[in-house]
Order: C-alpha cells, then sequence, then structure tokens
C-alpha cells in the first residue's frame, strides 16, 4: 500500500499563509514511498491532515497566554504551583483528553529572600555599584550579617579549576564564564557548568561565596538565575548570578587593576517541605493501549518571570498537540500521553516520581518540548535500528516546514530534561524535535521570561511537528524499543 | 574679510573616516559669505581647525568611560556624588582648563530603599507575580507593614483627572500611560506629567498609593525612576513605576476583568541633609573675559544605572569640547565655563545655586548637553534678533556634520535643564543643540543605563559642535542678549 504523495506545493495548497513564513526544508528530496512494513495509508493520510489542521489552530497561544496572565510565575512546590496544576488539568480536560489527573509528589522547595550584590568603591567602605543579580536556585544563605569580601576574579571555570594558589581563600570568587550563542544549545551546555559546580569549585578553595556571570547571551540588565549543586564533602557557600553588563563592569574594573570588592546579602531557604503535581492526561489507544507514546514538557517555571518561554510555550505546544488529534477525532493504537512534569527546573522530582510510578510500562518513546517557542529545525531519535525507516519518513513528511533529518549524532538524539532522565533511567525509545534556540538563552531564566517574548506565529508549526510524530508514532507498525542509552 | 569656502569635500578631506558615518545635511545650500559685521576670518578659521580636530579626539569616550567605571551611579548627595566630584574636578584639570573649583551646596538628598509589588492572584492572598518596579524619586515610604489593596487601573492620567466617582478611593490607583518614541523627547514631554503629577491627581481622590506604567519607549523587565512631586494641601502617598511588560499584564487582566490586587512595600528617606557641588572649570577669555559663554551637563545620576546616558555624555561631551580648544591653543574673547551641576535629578539644587552665584554677571549664553550620546542633528537658540543670523551662520558650519538649522520654534530654543533654569530665570541667551533621542528613552532612569548603551563612534561629534559654537560664541562681534524669555 503507498501513501499518497505529499510534494511541498500539495501541502502550501492546505495551508499557505502558514507555510509562507518555514524556512527553506534542509532536504529536497522526494519522499520515499511507503513500503508493507511502514504506516498505513490511512494512518500517513491522518498525520497530512494533522499538518494542515494545525497551520490554523491557535490553540497553543491561546493556552500560553492564559497560564502566563492566569497563573504566572509558579515555582515548584508554591502555591503559584498549585494553581498552575489545577489550571492544567482544567486545560486538558477543557481539550477533550481523557484520563485527566494531577498525582501528588513531595518535594523540597527552595524558597528565594531579598538578595542584592554592591560592588565598592575604591575607599572600602563606599557602595559604588548594585549589582543586578539573583541567587541561583539551591543557593544557601549568607550570615544575616551579609558577606564583605575582596573578589577572586577567574575568566572562565577552568581558571578557577586550574587554580592551586590560595588566592581564593576567604574572598568571594567571581566566574566571569561567556555564554556562546548557537541555535541548538552548546554554547549554554559548555557555559552551565559554571553555574551548576561553580560554588563546589570556590568553597573547596575557601571562598566565603561564588558569583558568576549570569550564563546567558543577552547584555541586558537581568540576572539568570537556575540550578547549583553542592556536594557533601564541601562547604555549601552562597552562590548568585550577576548580569551580563555588570559582569563586564567588573571585568572592566579588574582589567583595570582595580581592586573588586563586594558586600553580598542574601536570603533563602531550602528543603522546605512542599508537594507538586505531575499533570497527566491522554487520548487513549486501541489494540495496543497499554504502549505510551509520552509527550512532554514541565510545568514548573523559575521565579523571575512568567514562565512563558520555559516552558509554557512547550506546555502548550504538547497539549494543543494532543488536543489536535482529539478534534480530528482520530484514535490512536498506542495511548498518546500528554505528561506535564512537575519541578523539572530545580531537581526533576516530576520525572523521578513519573519513573517510579511507570517505570514497567512500555512505552513507545518519550519526547519533551522545553526550548522557548521557536521553530523546529530538526528531527533526531532513538530508537532501534529496524525503526529508523520510519523515523526519517516522518522527518521527510515535516520537510516542507522546515524540519531537517538529523546529520549529526543521528539515533543518538535527546528528548528534554525530564524525557531525558527517564530515557536514561528506563532505556525508553525517545524523539527530539530540536527548536531553533538562538534567542533562547536571551531570557531563559530571567524576568524577561514574559509573554511579548512568544511569537504566537511559531507555535503552530511546533503542534504539527509534535502532533503528526505522535500520531505515527502511536500507529507504527514496529516497536521503537528496545534501545542502547 | 571673508572666511575662505567650506564645503562639504573640504571637510571630508578632513576628517573623512569620521564624516562618512554623518546623516545627509538637511540644508545643503552654501555657506553665506561672512559680512563685515561677522565673525573674523581668522576665528572662522579656528572654528574650523575645531571640527577637523574633532573628529579623530576620543576624549569624550575616555572620559565618560572613567566616570562610568570608577565612579558609577552618583545620586545627588551620595558618597559616590562626592567622588564624582572630585572626579571632575580631576578630569577638568587633566585637560588643562583653569579656575577648576567644586563650589559647594546644601541639599535635601532622597534615598531608595528596598520596595517590591507583588500582584496577588484569584486568591486574594496569593502572589501571583512581583512586579519589576522601582519607587520614583521623592516619593514617601510606604508603612512599614506595607499596603495591600485592589487596584484602581486608569488608561491615562486624563482618564484619572476625568475620574469624579470615589472609585480611587482606597485603593491603589495606576495610570498605564503610554510614552511615545521621538526623536526630540517630546512623546516623554507629553507622558512624564503622569509621573510628575499622578501622586496628586491619586492622593485627591483618596488612594493610598500610585502606581504608573514606566515613562520609557522600551519593552524590557526595567523601571524606569525619575522625579516626583507633592503638593502641600494634598497627602502625600508613595509613588512607584512598573516596567512595561508589568504594565501590559495588568492591562491583559484588567481587560479580562480579573481584579487587580497589590501588595507594595516601599521604604525611602526623604529631607535627608547632604551636600553637593557645582565642578566648574575655564578656558578664559581676554577682553571680554567677564562675559560668560556658558557649556554645561550634570554630574549626578539616578541611583539604578551607571548615569552614562544620563549624564555622563553631556559631562564628557562638554569638557572634551573645552579640552579641545585648550589642546588647539585658542584663546577666546569671553570666558568659555564648563558647569557640571549637581543635583539636576531631583532638584535643580546646583542650577539655582549657581543663579544665585553668577546671576549678575554678563552670559553671552547658557548651553546644556543631557540629552545622551545620540548625534547632534538640530540647532536651535534664543537670542536677541539682531544675532539670529550669527548664530545661523554656526549651524551652515556644522552642516556637514548632519545639523540643520531649526525649522520650529526657531529662535525659542530650549537649552536643557539646568541652562533652562538659568534662562528663564535670568533671561539669559540660549543655545540647543538637539541630539537624536529616539532610542533614549529606552534606558533613561533604569538600570539599563550604562556604558554599553554609548555608541563611542557618535561623541566626536557632539564635541565638534559644542567647541564650534562655544569657540563662535565667545569670539561673536555682537552680544546674544538681551532675550525675551
Amino acid at each position: 500500500m503507498r501513501a499518497p504523495s505529499l510534494n511541498r506545493r500539495h501541502l502550501v495548497g492546505a495551508g499557505a499563509a502558514w507555510l509562507a513564513g518555514c524556512a527553506t526544508p534542509a532536504q529536497q528530496t522526494p519522499l520515499l514511498p511507503l513500503r508493507s512494513a511502514d504506516f498505513l495509508a490511512a494512518d500517513w493520510r491522518a498525520a497530512q491532515r494533522l499538518m494542515a489542521a494545525a497551520s490554523d489552530d491557535n490553540t497553543a497561544w491561546r493556552l500560553v497566554q492564559a497560564l502566563c496572565t492566569q497563573v504566572g510565575a509558579r515555582p515548584a512546590g508554591s502555591s503559584a504551583d498549585a494553581r498552575a496544576v489545577s489550571w492544567a488539568l482544567s486545560a486538558l480536560q477543557g481539550l477533550g483528553l481523557a484520563n485527566g489527573r494531577a498525582e501528588a509528589l513531595p518535594m523540597k522547595a527552595w524558597v528565594r529572600g531579598p538578595a542584592s550584590a554592591v560592588l565598592l568603591g575604591p575607599q572600602p567602605q563606599d557602595p559604588m555599584h548594585h549589582l543586578v543579580m539573583a541567587a541561583l536556585g539551591n543557593s544557601v544563605a549568607a550570615p544575616a550579617a551579609g558577606i564583605e569580601a575582596d573578589v577572586a576574579w577567574y575568566p572562565t571555570l577552568q581558571a578557577l579549576q586550574d587554580d592551586r594558589s590560595d588566592r581564593a581563600r576567604g574572598r568571594i570568587v567571581f566566574i566571569d564564564q561567556k555564554t556562546q550563542r548557537t541555535r541548538d544549545g552548546r554554547g549554554y551546555g559548555l557555559a552551565v557548568v559554571a553555574r551548576l559546580n561553580g560554588a563546589v569549585e570556590a568553597a573547596r578553595r575557601g571562598a566565603l561565596a561564588v558569583g558568576i556571570r549570569s550564563i546567558g547571551t543577552d547584555s541586558e540588565r537581568i540576572a539568570h538565575t537556575g540550578a547549583m549543586r553542592y556536594r557533601v564533602d564541601v562547604p555549601a557557600i552562597p552562590a548568585f548570578a550577576v548580569s551580563v553588563p555588570d559582569a563586564e563592569l567588573m571585568a572592566t574594573r579588574q582589567a583595570q587593576g582595580q581592586t573588586l570588592r563586594l558586600r553580598l546579602k542574601l536570603q533563602a531557604h531550602s528543603g522546605v517541605d512542599a508537594t507538586t503535581h505531575n499533570v497527566i492526561a491522554e487520548l487513549p489507544g486501541s489494540d495496543l493501549a497499554h504502549e505510551i507514546v509520552l509527550i512532554g514538557a514541565h510545568l514548573d517555571s523559575w521565579d523571575l518571570g512568567l514562565g512563558a518561554i520555559d516552558d509554557g510555550a512547550g506546555v502548550a505546544i504538547v497539549s494543543a498537540a494532543a488536543g489536535l488529534m482529539q478534534r480530528l477525532g482520530l484514535q490512536p493504537r498506542r495511548t498518546v500521553r500528554v505528561v506535564l512534569f512537575g519541578n523539572e527546573e530545580n531537581g526533576f522530582d516530576g520525572a523521578r516520581a513519573y519513573g517510579d510510578r511507570y517505570g514497567t510500562v512500555p512505552h513507545q518513546w518519550v519526547g519533551e518540548s522545553d526550548f522557548g517557542a521557536g521553530r523546529v529545525w530538526q528531527m533526531n531519535c532513538r530508537v532501534q535500528p529496524d525503526a529508523l525507516p520510519l523515523v526519517q519518513r516522518m522527518a521527510r513528511l515535516l520537510s516542507p516546514l522546515g524540519v531537517a533529518w538529523a546529520t549529526d549524532r543521528l539515533n543518538q538524539g535527546s528528548p528534554g530534561p525530564d524525557a531525558g532522565v527517564l530515557m536514561r533511567r528506563h532505556k525508553w525509545p525517545a524523539v527530539q524535535l530540536s527548536q531553533d534556540g538562538t534567542n533562547y538563552f536571551d531570557v531563559h531564566h530571567t524576568v524577561h521570561d514574559t509573554l511579548d517574548r512568544i511569537d504566537p506565529a511559531t507555535l503552530p508549526q511546533n503542534v504539527a511537528c509534535w502532533a503528526v510524530t505522535a500520531w505515527l508514532a502511536a500507529q507504527s507498525p514496529v516497536s521503537f524499543g528496545p534501545v542502547v542509552v
């Protein structure tokens, strides 16, 4: 049986205004014909209908707008998080999805308090400049009186790691690690280690606190928060990030040979008993209902912004994708499950709780939309080799939307943070739909993560990608696992 | 006697790289020949030398960089202000200027304390969203326990003024006044009244506090501070500005019919006894040394940023202009006086003290650079009618730099805030060199007023304009006053 051919012109006919804004597809080769072990023609046609229907579906925008304006910031375990859970449950039910539930899970919350960092002037007691800063997630508090000390300045985390002297002892270490702008986020991946491990490296050398240049690609006076971690064998010292222009000022003064001295105040509470939830809803399967196609996002956000791009957009995209299948009356073979994870940002509690509960349930694959609201530009996966041609066929179907098939690290895809935890732990197959993250780290984990940073026009393309791939994964004639992780 | 002709090509020869970036001059007509009552040819040639020499003079950039990195924010009356005074005195002396002095003046300082505003959620006690906000200058503190109240939302100050109901009573008034982007700042002029008078209008209607949309043209999560005022016959209530995206969020929720409720905390100290200074240095005149050509800027800044564009740039420009005359060995007839005013931002104490001290000294004109670091695009003035052709001739000389002669409100120029106070009070003539302020109100009075907001390439054109006009004003064969103000 052969699926009808699908070419670019065909699709333009179905959604011309929408496609006009898409990038040129990286691969222009004609779609491979379906073979006997492939998707059924009816399933293929349904995938085409999903693509076309997504083009004028504004559900995702409506969802993220509601989440941001009716709930706002929702750090895990907070009362806002609880409101987000209620909102999400009702939103998923409103889309007609079944089996809606919020699965409670205990967690230890980290609660931000007031914080400030003042750069002192040439006279030791002179407040010279109030830095724009934010405590890093999990940071311990500073002593109530604050910490005042000279700065031991390092251009990179590596420079700190290489330092065998006692220059950091009794000082506030500052790590001026820069973040490169990249489409795929690898610049962030390289830089974020300074945020994660800076405190441990500094404390090992006797530092009183650690500050870092924000892990971000902007040049605004906004601080980028984010999780950091301690080790039980190293003293826990306060950790904070300053805005890029403030880091630049410090670097200039450092280069001028001026002494940098900081007065730090930082309040925070760690280990606060709290509860969060995974919010789940489904499009129930038929003959393979016990197998799960998981499309996820995380419901929690950092506290500084509204959690629009991180990860209101993802919540909206995967919810709308499942909602679209429901609206078109599609019944999948496998169960398509939307999972909105709790506490991705600061501990992956939701992912771990999900794994604890569903680890023995077969998952066709897991995927997560958690990279903002940019267009999907590449598809990758992690499936058993026999299934790879089927997944490649999905990517070819998405090619008119500007989606390329992965060339680098093919079939070693990474499905997002929570889904990645599950993939590694349970050896579940995975799908990776890579969004354009060129501007993502301008606003990630900052006060700028607000609704106006989302271009509503980019959301339907994301919805199409998630709906089509989830649908075809659910209909696949073969299992995507087992995989080697 | 005729001055040598000066055309565009001539000047390009003198400073090609610099002029390449200039806008097309608005007037391409040839320069008027000098007549007998005009500038001496030697003075005219010196003006041309100043223009050419400014093109590769980086003094202004060096000065503003030093002020921002060595002093930083310098709210009037603070210890940083005192350091700025020392820095400025030594910088002006370093340029070879004479009679350097810092003239102390007593003032009442306003000192910012911690402040926060939380938008409460659907449940009255639910913190929904932390607004990015800043107290307005002069705001009284809120009661220590804070203020929690519903919001009475108004789209504009006019809407509040038109309200005859008691809707504002017992509430926090919010004024969503928008600021239009314009080159000449008139959008700001229209909107800023909401900042200045909002508290009085709200308190007259029984409000507990007043919040405003930041008077700014950006869409970043930064609050724009700035002075506001009370009336003795109206209760003083706390006043603050929120960022534009936060105002947008409130507007969206207001449009959705949701109740807006705020929890405001705001600490501040008013009327703190303090001292600031006018910093003055001169290029002493010869036969007319007792007449003053005043080129000014203000040394103080708001506390949130580094005071780079407001008004480090102006400090650097007028200082460098006088320094350039000195470097070229020019001796003016009248005394060219650089005045760096104290406390422009929150009371004009420096301008008033200057007027008290020098009000009886004849001033050829007064001018102030206080509109950022954009290029000068227009020249205007306020001089006695007989002197107008001479000033117009200056503008024609600057025409290759993209400077037009004023068409609107000709000879009704406004010379900047401090100089404007002096012009009105002492009927002194005035010069207005209008900078392009298209982007000025994106960062004005915010944390974003940092060094990276200045394009070093725009400074030499400003220096040329100030040096040329101050020089020719000092050499003028006629007095520019008296004027009608």
